[in-house]
């Protein structure tokens, strides 16, 4: 098996040196990751500026390639570029990204743009976060890659299709299973912090509460908080059909 | 009416000028636009900095804010900070921005996240594109966006859906109508153009085209290539509801 590992905290972030540990157990691995963190850059791709790749090690053995760009970069530069001459990787995937990518932040995250990249490409894919920003024990959570990873080797995704997984931070033996769940509607009420430089100028730091995670069990935040594995089946069709009708009747014309 | 107008091509480009010019006939206008373009930002926002907003004169006249972020930065401050003493918008219209978003583009696009953005925060919202990259004409297009600007004062979109406008670049009379569409798939056949610079090393651009766009006329790529204006209902549940049930039988448990 040949998987590709990347992220968006940075290549040099905890998170994906345990979840390459773990899988270059079962599997060939390759790690593709962006040089810098990069997290809230949704599915950001870099056109404007070029793309550098330098070999990154990490206690001075080769560890993968670190890439001046977005997660979304790193996948496509891997699969055209780097591996091209490679067989097609069995496997892709993002993470283990520090902190929860669930409900409205799923739009926003680098971790899943990668797995989306990944969808688009052909290659199976997922994104695996942990649930927390302090104190971090990744090992769960690569624990379950692992086996998730041998699962998807014997089934197949629908064309287009990735899995989302959030991993609730908490002691191995406090997980009390695996939910699946749709992408939560908890929003943000958002704040900004209104500031001044040494220089008299203002500025703005975005600050902010999730609330309001709805009560359904089936909702990914709400299998986080109750100590479940939540894994969201996720796809890049943006399309809300069911106004495709309505939209219609509205009598739209070119004026 | 109020409506506020935002883009990813900058707030100097010539798109946003020629909406703004349009609907300040029938509307008060507030444009809240990136101080730089943001192309292919995706869904970015900025966490790691600060923001800086200052005003922008066009023809030494106050024109609107000029944002040192994303354009779901803009359209979160904007709410929650520069019109925070104001009523609501009653709408959000993102563009017109130089180049078609559709396919699979849709997913990189900063015009698209601005109005994902708009709807998040319960704002009606469009975004509106000029499906050429050369001697644009923005006309037509806010002609069009007036006009379903009128309509939506009149209709009510879903809680989260809003619609994804592109409009062919041709002249006004050669457009044939209004469609109805669904995101395509279009996909792109990916090169990078491999490049050495004045120190010997290596760097890569990005670099590719559109493959493979389907026949299907309710496709948006394909109602542009047949001179119509195409609107897709979008939304941003990236759910795919009809693997859920099947993922429940793969056995997956806590390792």
């Amino acid at each position: 098996m040949r998987i590709l590992i990347t992220n968006d905290d940075g290549i040099a972030a905890p998170g994906i040196a345990v979840l390459a540990e773990a899988m270059s157990r079962i599997s060939q691995v390759t790690i593709v990751a962006p040089a810098a963190e990069m997290s809230a850059v949704g599915h950001a791709i870099t056109l404007s500026d070029p793309l550098r790749v330098t070999p990154y090690d990490k206690n001075n053995e080769f560890f993968g390639h670190a890439v001046r760009g977005t997660p979304a970069d790193c996948v496509k530069l891997a699969y055209w570029v780097l591996l091209k001459d490679q067989p097609k990787p069995d496997l892709l995937i993002s993470g283990i990204n520090l902190g929860a990518n669930t409900g409205i932040n799923v739009i926003y995250s680098g971790t899943v743009s990668a797995a989306t990249e990944g969808a688009i490409l052909g290659i199976p894919s997922f994104a695996i976060s942990l649930a927390t920003f302090v104190k971090p024990d990744f090992r769960p959570a690569a624990a379950f890659a692992v086996q998730l990873a041998q699962t998807l080797m014997q089934r197949r995704l629908p064309k287009g299709v990735f899995l989302n997984v959030n991993v609730p931070a908490v002691p191995a033996e406090q997980i009390r299973g695996v939910r699946i769940t749709r992408q939560g509607q908890a929003n943000y009420m958002e704040e900004y912090s209104a500031r001044q430089d040494p220089h008299r100028r203002s500025y703005y730091w975005l600050t902010g509460d999730k609330v309001e995670i709805e009560a359904d069990e089936r909702v990914d935040d709400r299998a986080i908080l109750q100590n479940y594995i939540s894994i969201t089946p996720v796809h890049y069709d943006l399309t809300y059909y069911p106004l495709m009708q309505e939209l219609e009747t509205w009598g739209l014309t070119h004026a």
